[in-house]
């Protein structure tokens, strides 16, 4: 894999003279293009390799050659409070370039597998295993539109240590070389043979990975450059965006008409005493548990989704009435910004993810993709049915990091829909909860009571169950979503 | 994810003697169509679930309903010795259907991660990587068209528990009930969180789980049919094959003109007398390592590539040489079969690997399908493009069950092969080595030199690294070769 990385490529400094003003006007021109563009997309550069093989220097050009104010350059290094507290792929999402711009990653999801593993600290199950996490990440990013290019910059081992010599020899350059460099090039061939398993199993179609040899700074960055050049114009050019696989998969005809929704109960009820009784005590209760001692190392967040007026509202209001101010956020989705809409569809649920013993209450969610998106066409079905795979990998990332996820399916029959709806017309200070929207959905009752039974099939997971709420009745409602989001807090604790 | 099938789904009697026939009918024609398809596919079924949810019955009742000539029943349990020589997926390359015909599969793939995790003897990561490895597997069936469907029956542990009671008593049933199954009744938690698991992380758009609550026959069979029945209607009538992803990876541009291939030194020479020690001493180190004690344990494959003339025929005869006749195969590739057009690319490669302490001898190989099917058009971008991975994982899994896979590329100058191909003419007993196509290969020697290198480049890993030979003289050639090939088992050994 890295043999014709170690054939000793150069390029003259004539025909470096020759190519590069050429080479940079053509870059601002696909810049250029690229903002312009109608269909836009996000390209996202990782520059990765071994130690001293150019990396930065690499960045630097390629800020130099092109326009910096549309390229965003990250270079992630130790994990921050603020990031420590997320699941790992938090610090990658809330940096990725918008549509139309340039992200640039030097320091990149790669870094800690590799290492983690040369030392041990990982054994080859667990690499491959986070290795595939990364190929999902970079398969949805593809999915969306993103358009990634992965630089491997590699050294042989003599040309690594000659560098290393050189740069301590020279006063101004002798800070760059480090104890770990050091202990890296010790460990060179161990690093060779884990990089080499690496680039091998996350090398796919779409996002391959390229090799540049980095020993002769010209060839680097001219190679780097022209590939660069050559993968914008090519996408910029193709006729139409790569045509997505349209997955054909079966469907499971509901052949007794008995679904899943259809079995609740929705005639339970609770009085209006005991409801107020179990109120008071599953409010003290859920109070009491964000100051256990544990509640630190967790973060909740709960999902609401239902049928329109069904209560979420009301319900997210009596949890919140038992937090502390301080403790949560309320995220209302309705449709997304326009700085939202320039990222992948999960960016705008990624950015709200809390910290250590934080609530985020999701009034709506990640699910309109497989619900309002799907039964009213807004997205391919392609995209949808991709989704419920995307929507299990980021909440399990969530899980993964101690984030208790608690998702709720709020569900009223369609009499008592009407009802509710009438109410809202009715009572002034209800009447802006009710709009013509609510009245055409509730045309589609049959459709979105089938997207709703396939959502839960597909996405109510060992980690991350569904909870469906009988909500005819409000009270009995708000006390199962209580007691539900007590014992799921408690579970964890 | 199993909450839909535990709501207790019922088919009367009535609905299923009016839908049976009705069914059977369309499922024939089905078949049938199937087999006449322009574009045929092979259909895979896989029958996975609880113990006692009627995997066998379901089985049977398809063979019943369709033409069982067409389809191949597949109950794979404990491990052949044949099989146990192999690498793991061996025994389902042997037997996956061939395009037009329906293959089910009772015991699948899925059948041992899930035990080996339930039972503790892998841990998750190492259920997640053998999970990813069968996500690779199937996508790769996908890409090459097969319909894949997997349904998972579903029992409720109380039903779980009923049924075996059941069973139990009759004495015409009492048999079926083992001592395993109480076990895994016991651990039916367990084994339902570690399925969920399993669904989820390899329910792919292409191939999703479809989950089918097992507890009533009537409504398991009619579901089974009618998706099975939907989806070969889906695909037979869809306009054409789903369209693939066209990948569109970055070129990377040969800036300086310095190839790989170009680097090699093909002045390099063997004196004859020299050539004739150097023989016998690696013959006769060959020899000796096939009987070393832990051979038994190694299988081996060679593969050799080259330009046309290069010597690859000589080459493997001084192999064969040193070996007893029993012990190795030479496989000549040239144009697949009739037998192996309508199966997976790699199938025509996996009927071929070897046993223990055995070699198999590549005269060409799957490469192919980067070298000549790539330069001649004869398979779309994204198949060639697919294929360095599945090439990867391919050679992943040999490696993974202790063969050692050497892979040679022969190398030859223009000139030398001008020479050789006009003694080929001229001499009686070799102009049957020379065809047409050697001529017009010749004409491309730019673009298969392009093709090589980029082979090299991406399948060149450190678990089967390409070994580049300088071959204008057959003397030095031939060495290399065997010193390589004693090297590469003395490392294993």
């Amino acid at each position: 894999m890295f043999e014709s990385a170690e054939l000793g490529h150069k390029i003259s400094k004539e025909s470096w003279n020759k190519e590069v003003p050429v080479l940079r006007e053509a870059l601002l021109d696909a810049q250029v293009d690229l903002q312009r563009a109608a269909k836009g997309f996000p390209v996202i550069i990782l520059v990765a390799g071994v130690d001293c093989a150019g990396k930065g220097e690499t960045v630097n050009i390629l800020n130099e050659w092109m326009d910096p104010r549309h390229i965003e350059t990250h270079a992630l290094r130790d994990l921050t409070d603020e990031e420590l507290e997320r699941p790992q792929m938090w610090r990658y999402w809330r940096v990725l370039p918008p549509q139309g711009k340039i992200g640039i990653f030097i320091g990149t999801w790669y870094s800690s597998p590799l290492v983690d593993n040369v030392y041990g600290a990982i054994k080859n199950a667990e690499l491959d295993q986070r290795l595939q996490r990364i190929s999902r990440f970079e398969k949805m990013l593809c999915d969306e539109g993103a358009l990634i290019l992965k630089f491997w910059l590699h050294l042989s081992r003599e040309e690594q240590k000659k560098r290393l010599k050189l740069l301590e020899k020279a006063p101004k350059t002798r800070w760059r070389v480090t104890e770990t460099d050091w202990q890296h090039y010790k460990l060179y061939d161990k690093f060779r043979k884990v990089s080499e398993r690496m680039l091998r199993s996350t090398s796919t179609p779409e996002s391959p990975w390229v090799v540049v040899e980095g020993t002769d700074p010209r060839y680097r960055y001219l190679t780097i450059g022209k590939t660069l050049l050559g993968a914008l114009r090519q996408r910029l050019n193709a006729p139409e965006q790569p045509c997505k696989v349209d997955p054909m998969p079966p469907q499971v005809p509901a052949i007794d008409n008995l679904l899943i929704l259809g079995t609740l109960d929705l005639s339970k009820k609770t009085g209006k005493i005991d409801y107020q009784e179990q109120l008071e005590k599953y409010q003290g209760k859920l109070n009491l548990l964000t100051r256990h001692e544990d509640f630190k190392k967790l973060s909740v967040v709960v999902v609401f989704e239902g049928n329109d007026a069904a209560g979420k509202g009301g319900s997210i209001r009596r949890i919140t009435q038992a937090l502390d101010a301080r403790q949560y956020r309320v995220i209302p989705i309705a449709a997304p910004t326009q700085e939202e809409q320039v990222q992948p569809y999960l960016w705008r649920f990624w950015r709200h993810i809390p910290r250590k013993s934080r609530f985020a209450i999701f009034d709506r969610s990640w699910y309109g993709r497989v619900l309002v998106e799907r039964v009213e066409g807004f997205c391919a079905r392609a995209d949808w049915m991709r989704s419920y795979g995307e929507i299990n990998d980021f909440e399990e990332q969530m899980v993964r990091n101690r984030t208790v996820v608690v998702k709720f399916w709020l569900s009223i029959s369609q009499e008592e829909q009407l009802k509710r709806f009438q109410d809202r017309e009715k009572i002034g200070f209800k009447r802006f909860k009710i709009t013509d929207d609510d009245w055409r959905n509730r045309d589609k009752w049959k459709e979105y009571e089938l997207a709703v039974c396939e959502m839960i099939d597909r996405t109510s997971t060992e980690i991350a169950p569904w909870t469906l709420v009988e909500a005819n009745d409000k009270y009995f409602a708000r006390i199962k979503v209580l007691k539900t989001l007590c014992e799921r807090i408690e579970a964890e604790l």
